[in-house]
C-alpha cells in the first residue's frame, strides 16, 4: 500500500491509487463555481470558454485538451486547447440543446512535440541527428499503433522515412513537416494523462432565459367594463397593447382563490370590507389552493386559452408561485403537519416582531413531513407546467429552505428542460447569489435601487465581470407591484425614461409592472414609502394605457432597439466607459461576434442638461483607435460621426435622456477590402 | 431513492443522502488552498483564522461554531464563530506542536436565539407573551436534556420559572437573561446542523520553518592552509564567524563523491584539468552516491561531529539535495532502468538543446520502476535525517515529478514531523507554488532579480497579502552560487548593503551565499552574465572573512535587528507605505499581537542620496494617527520624533542605504492611562 497516495494518513478517507508517472497538472480550471458544486449556465448556442492551467515538472512539451459531452451522452467530445502564456491554455465549444453536458480538462507530457521542438533546435545548431531522427522512427511508430485509417498508413510510412538514411537532409523535412505532427497531434499517447479530477457541470436553457422582457399586470383589473372584477379572459384584450410594445413575457400574479380570515383591505387595512378582493398572494380559499383558478378570474379553460393566445403571439405566460397559504387554504386542513404548532393549539402566522401577519401561514420547512410537502411543492410546478406554463416567477424564495430549490428546479427541469425560474429574491448578497446557484434560471437584483454612476458601474461590474456571470442572470426591474422607488416618485418623466433605458440596456433581461409604469404612477402610500398609494395588490385598478399622457411607445421603442440588436442579448460583454460628468453614465455591449456594438449613454439628473466628454475605450470595442466612426442613436434618431476615443455629448431629460447608439465602422474583411457594415 | 440529491443523476456518480430539514448553508470557507487539496501551512503557536459564509432561508438566527484537532485525535474541539457582517463569521485557533491539523465549519437554526430576539421585541412593543413563554420553556427543556452537571440543572429551572405564571414579569428577566443565553448556548440543537463539505488541513511546522536566516558556503574552501582541500572538520573552524554573524542554518551544497566522467573545469570550462575539484551539483563516483561522502571533505563521523558543533552554537545543518546522477553514479550501473536509453544503447545526458551536459544523468521519473526510485531517493532523506540533518535544500525540483514530491515530503516528515524542505525552483509562477502546495516548507522567490519599487511592492503583496500566503513561504535570497544579480554587480557596497537589509525585511526567512556576499564579490564571468567569475562551483577559493572590507559588521547588525524584533519573523503583516520618491520604498511589519512594529525604508538608488516624504498607514500600523510618536533606527542609531503619518526622510547610500525603525508609541491600556511601550 506504499504507493497510495494518503493525503489524510490518519484516517485514510481520501486516499487514491497513485500513477507516479502522471507528471501533468491540471489546476485553476475555470470557470469553476464552488469546486464545481454547481453548474455553469448557458443558453442554447452559447459558447463555454475554458481556462486551465496545465503544466508538468523539467522541459517537455506538453498538450492539453478539453473534454465536454451532454450529460446524458456516454463519449467525451473534445477540442485541443491552445497556449495562452503563462501555462495557462484555452478553449472552447458550444452548446445545444437544453438540459446539462459535463466538461472537464486532461493534459498530457507530448513526447513527439518535445522531441520535435529539439530536433529543431539541434538541426539549426548543425548537430548529428541520427540517432535523434531513430528516436522520431519510434514515436512515429507508437502513434501508428494507435491511429486508424489512413493516419496509420501515413504514421508507419513517415517512420520508414526517418529511418531510411538514404534519404539523407530529406528525412528531417520529414520529420519536421506540420501535416506529419497535425497527424501526430490527433493520437496523443494518453496512457499517462492526467485527467482534472472534477467534471464541471453546464445547465443549458433555451434563449430566453438569456433574453427577455417582462410586463406584468393584474387580470383583474384588465376589465374593460368599469366596475367588473377583470378576468382572465380580459387579458386578452391586452395583449395586442402588451405585444406591440415589444414584450414577450405577460407575468400574472398568483392567480388562485383568495383568503378570507384575516384579509387586508386597500392600502393594506388590517380590515377588508366585504367588496375588499385581497391580496392574490394570500394564496388559498375554499375553492382550492395552488392549483386551482380564482373563480372570479375565469375557469382552468380560460387559462388555457389565454395561455394559447399569448403564445400566438409569439409571448409566453409567466406564473407566479407563491409557497404560502392563508388559514383557509385546503393545506392548512389537510396537511396541518406541514405548518408549525403553539403550545396553545393555534398556528403559527407569519411574523417580524413585532409585526404580525395573521393572513399568512408560513410552511415549516421542517416539519418531519417534508418529503411530502417537497412533493407537494413540486407538484404545483408540475401542474403548471402540463397547462403549458413553462416560466415561473418565484415569490420570496429566501424564505423557503435551499435544499428543497436545489430538488424541484433539477426535479421540474428534468421533465421540462425549457421551463425558467425567476427568483424574487430581494435579500442579502450571498443568500441571492446561492439562490442562482442552487438553480434560478433568472434573478431579480438591486437594480431597483441602484441609482448613481457609481453604483451601478461597481454593482454591474460585480454581475457582469466577475465569476458570478457564470450562474447568476440579472433580471432588471425599475419598479414592481412591491417598489416604487424614490427616484420615479420625485423624478418625472425623465425618471421613467431614463430609469426603462437603463434597464433595457444594463440587462439583457428586465420587466416593468407595466401599467403602473407606463402611466408614470408616482405616489407613494406616504412620504417615505415604497408602497404605492392605492396599491393594486389590494383593490382593483383601471389603467388608461391609451392615456397620450403614456410612455407606451417610448417603451416600445426601446423594446424594438433591444430586439433589434444582438449586443443587448448580452450580459457578459458590458463595459463602462469614462464620463467626465458624475451625473452622465456610458457603456457598451457587444454581440458574441464583436459585429453589433450598442452604446449607451444616460443621463442620471432627471431635472437638468448634462453635457461632457465620454472617453470610449476602442480595444474593448474592437474599434480603431485612430479612424472615425459614425454612431447612430437608435432612440433619438440622430447620426454622429466620433472621432477617436473622447467625444462630446449633451443629454436634456426633458427631451431625451439617453442615446442608444449603434455604432456603424469601417471594417476590415478577409477580402481585404473595407466596407460598410 | 427519490430523496437522494442527484447533481449528476445520468451517472449517479455525486448522490448523497439529503436532509431537507439542513437549512443552513456553508459555503467559502477561507483559508482552502484549491477546494482542500492542499493544506495550508503554520508554524507552531501560530493562529489560523478561518472565515466563512453561513445562512438560512428566512429570518431565523444562524449560529455556527469552528471545528479543529490534530489529524490524529479523533474529538474535535470547538469555538464559537462571530458574526463580521454580510453573512461572514469568524474565528480563531492556535496550532501547537509539528503534525496536521484539521479544521471545518458547523452551523445550525439557532431557534433559542432566534425565540429571546424576538420576545425582546414583543416585550418592547407591549405585546402579550404568554405562549412565546411557553415555547421558551419548550426550548429550554429541550436544551437541558442535550446538557450535563450544573448546566442541565439551570436549564431545567430556568423552563420552570418561564412557566410559572405567578411569577409575572420577572418570566421575561430570566428569559433574556445573558447568563441564561450562555448557557443555552453552550448545548446547541445540532440536530439539523450543516457540517461543510471538507475538512482542511493544516501543516504546521516548527518556528524555524518561519524565520530562518541561511549562510551558505563550500566546505572545500574552508581550509586555513592555502592549497589544502577544506574539509568539514574545517567548517568548524568557521562557525564562530557564521554564529556572530547572526546565521542560523549552516548550508553545504553537495557533500557527495563528485564524478569524474565529463567534469567540468574552471569557469564552467568543459575540459578538466587533472586538479580540478568538479562541480559539488555533480553527484557520483566510484567512492559512492547520494549516501556517501566525498573522501577529500572526510569521514562520515567528521559530518556527525560537525552537525553536533553545528547544533551547539544555535544553528543547524542544511544539506543540498542534487537528485541527478554522473555517469559514474553507483546508480547508473545498479539501476539502468532509472535512466533514458537512446537507441544508440548510451544513456541520454541532460540537454537543453542544443547544449548538451554529458556530466549528468537526468533520472526518468517516467520508468516503469517508479516505486523503486522514489524509494531510494525517500531513502536519501531518511538517511541524512537519521544522521540529524533536518533541513534540505532541494536542488531543481522543478525537473523531477510533481507526485513524487507529495510523496517523499509527506512520507519524511510522517517519522520527521521537523524536517524543512526547501525549494530551489527558479521557474514559472505556477510551478513553484504548486511545488508549495505540495509539501515544500519554503521556497526560493523572484526577490533575486526584483529590483525597483513596483517590481518589490508587487511581489511581496501577492506573496504576503493573497491567498500564496497560507502555502508558499518566502526565503530570500540576494545571491546564490548560481546568481550573481546586475545589481550587485555594478551597484558596490550601497548595493549589497540595501539588497541585504531588503532581503532581511521584506522575508522572515532569507539567506546568502556567504564569504561571496561578505566580502562583496563582483565581477561576472563575461559581461551580461549571472555566474560568478571564478566560481566557487568549479573551484577552491579562499576568502579572507576578517578583511576589514567585510560587510561582515553590518550583516551582524542587521541580524540581530531580526532576532530581537518579532515583527521581522512575520511575513503576512508586510504591508507598503507610500513615498513620493520612486527611489525610496517603505513597508511595515507587525508583531502578531501588534507590539512590535517595524518600519523599513530603502535607498534603492545605490548612486545618490535621495530623500522623500513618507506616508505610514497609521491604522495598518495600530497607530493614533493624530499623536507623535518616537521611532528609533536601530540600523544607525538615530531616534526621531515623527508627527502623524507624513514625515521627511533622507538617505545616503554610501554611509546607509536604509533606516529600519522601531516604532515606540504610546498605547492605551486596559487600566486607561498612557505608558510608553
Amino acid at each position: 500500500m506504499w504507493y497510495l497516495l494518503c493525503t489524510q494518513d490518519t484516517d485514510g478517507v481520501q486516499t487514491s491509487e497513485l500513477d507516479g508517472r502522471k507528471r501533468v497538472v491540471i489546476e485553476g480550471v475555470r470557470p469553476e463555481i464552488d469546486a464545481g458544486r454547481f453548474a455553469i449556465k448557458r443558453v442554447t448556442g452559447e459558447r463555454v470558454t475554458v481556462e486551465a492551467n496545465v503544466f508538468a515538472d523539467g522541459h517537455d512539451a506538453v498538450s492539453c485538451r478539453l473534454l465536454y459531452r451532454r450529460a446524458a451522452d456516454t463519449e467525451w467530445r473534445s477540442v485541443r486547447m491552445d497556449a495562452a502564456g503563462n501555462d495557462c491554455w484555452r478553449a472552447e465549444f458550444r452548446v445545444g440543446e437544453p438540459g446539462e453536458y459535463l466538461y472537464t480538462v486532461e493534459g498530457w507530457v507530448d513526447r513527439f512535440k518535445t522531441w520535435r521542438g529539439d530536433l529543431a533546435k539541434r538541426v539549426k545548431a548543425g548537430q548529428k541527428v541520427d540517432v535523434d531522427l531513430q528516436i522520431g522512427a519510434d514515436l512515429l511508430v507508437e502513434a501508428a499503433e494507435r491511429a486508424n485509417g489512413r493516419d496509420r498508413e501515413t504514421l508507419s510510412d513517415a517512420a520508414a522515412a526517418l529511418r531510411d538514411t538514404a534519404t539523407g537532409g530529406a528525412r528531417v523535412d520529414t520529420a519536421l513537416a506540420e501535416e506529419l505532427f497535425e497527424t501526430v497531434q490527433r493520437w496523443p499517447d494518453l496512457s499517462t494523462a492526467t485527467r482534472y479530477e472534477r467534471e464541471l457541470r453546464v445547465v443549458v436553457d433555451r434563449e430566453r432565459a438569456r433574453f427577455s422582457t417582462w410586463y406584468e399586470l393584474f387580470p383583474r383589473s384588465c376589465s374593460p367594463v368599469p366596475g367588473r372584477h377583470g378576468t382572465l379572459a380580459d387579458v386578452k384584450g391586452w395583449l395586442p397593447h402588451i405585444a406591440s410594445a415589444g414584450f414577450d413575457v405577460v407575468y400574472l400574479p398568483p392567480i388562485h382563490p383568495i383568503g378570507r380570515a384575516f384579509r387586508k383591505g386597500r392600502n393594506n387595512s388590517p380590515v377588508a370590507t366585504a367588496d375588499d378582493v385581497g391580496s392574490p398572494w394570500a394564496v388559498g380559499a375554499s375553492e382550492g389552493g395552488h392549483l386551482a383558478i380564482d373563480p372570479a378570474l375565469g375557469s382552468l379553460e380560460d387559462f388555457e386559452s389565454l395561455t394559447e393566445a399569448v403564445r400566438e403571439r409569439g409571448m409566453e405566460i409567466a406564473l407566479d408561485i407563491a409557497f404560502q397559504c392563508t388559514p383557509d387554504h385546503p393545506w392548512v386542513r389537510e396537511h396541518p403537519e406541514w405548518f408549525r404548532k403553539r403550545p396553545d393549539g393555534t398556528i403559527q402566522y407569519a411574523e417580524n416582531p413585532p409585526k404580525k401577519y395573521q393572513d399568512i401561514y408560513p410552511i415549516d420547512f421542517e416539519t418531519p413531513d417534508w418529503r411530502a410537502l417537497w412533493e407537494a411543492l413540486k407538484g404545483v410546478f408540475t401542474y403548471w407546467a402540463d397547462k403549458n406554463v413553462r416560466i415561473f416567477r418565484v415569490d420570496n424564495p429566501h424564505t423557503k429552505a435551499f435544499p428543497f430549490w436545489e430538488w424541484v428546479i433539477a426535479g421540474v427541469k428534468r421533465e421540462y428542460p425549457d421551463a425558467i425560474f425567476l427568483a424574487e429574491a430581494f435579500t442579502r448578497p450571498h443568500v441571492m447569489y446561492r439562490l442562482a446557484k442552487l438553480g434560478f434560471t433568472q434573478s431579480y437584483t438591486y437594480f431597483t435601487w441602484r441609482n448613481t454612476k457609481k453604483e451601478i458601474t461597481d454593482y454591474f461590474t460585480e454581475l457582469t465581470q466577475t465569476a458570478v456571470r457564470e450562474y447568476f442572470r440579472p433580471n432588471l426591474w425599475p419598479n414592481t407591484p412591491d417598489i416604487l422607488p424614490e427616484a420615479l416618485q420625485i423624478g418625472g418623466w425623465p425618471a421613467f425614461m431614463s430609469r426603462y433605458v437603463l434597464a433595457a440596456t444594463l440587462g439583457a433581461n428586465c420587466g416593468i409592472y407595466g401599467p403602473a409604469y407606463e402611466l408614470m404612477e408616482h405616489a407613494p402610500k406616504e412620504p417615505g414609502s415604497e408602497e404605492y398609494l392605492d396599491s393594486e395588490k389590494y383593490e382593483i385598478r383601471r389603467w388608461n394605457v391609451d392615456s397620450p399622457e403614456s410612455l407606451k411607445s417610448f417603451i416600445g421603442r426601446v423594446n424594438r432597439i433591444r430586439h433589434e440588436n444582438d449586443a443587448l442579448h448580452q450580459d457578459r460583454t458590458l463595459r463602462f466607459h469614462e464620463t467626465d460628468n458624475q451625473n452622465l453614465i456610458c457603456y457598451s455591449k457587444t454581440s458574441e461576434d464583436g459585429a453589433n456594438i450598442i452604446i449607451a449613454i444616460v443621463n442620471l439628473d432627471f431635472a437638468h442638461t448634462q453635457g461632457g466628454w465620454v472617453t470610449v475605450d476602442p480595444e474593448a470595442l474592437g474599434l480603431d483607435p485612430v479612424r472615425s466612426f459614425e454612431v447612430h442613436d437608435l432612440l433619438g434618431g440622430g447620426r454622429y460621426l466620433w472621432h477617436g476615443a473622447r467625444n462630446y455629448v449633451e443629454l436634456e431629460p426633458d427631451s431625451l435622456p439617453a442615446h442608444i447608439l449603434r455604432v456603424r465602422r469601417w471594417m476590415k474583411t478577409e477580402r481585404d477590402f473595407d466596407y460598410y457594415l
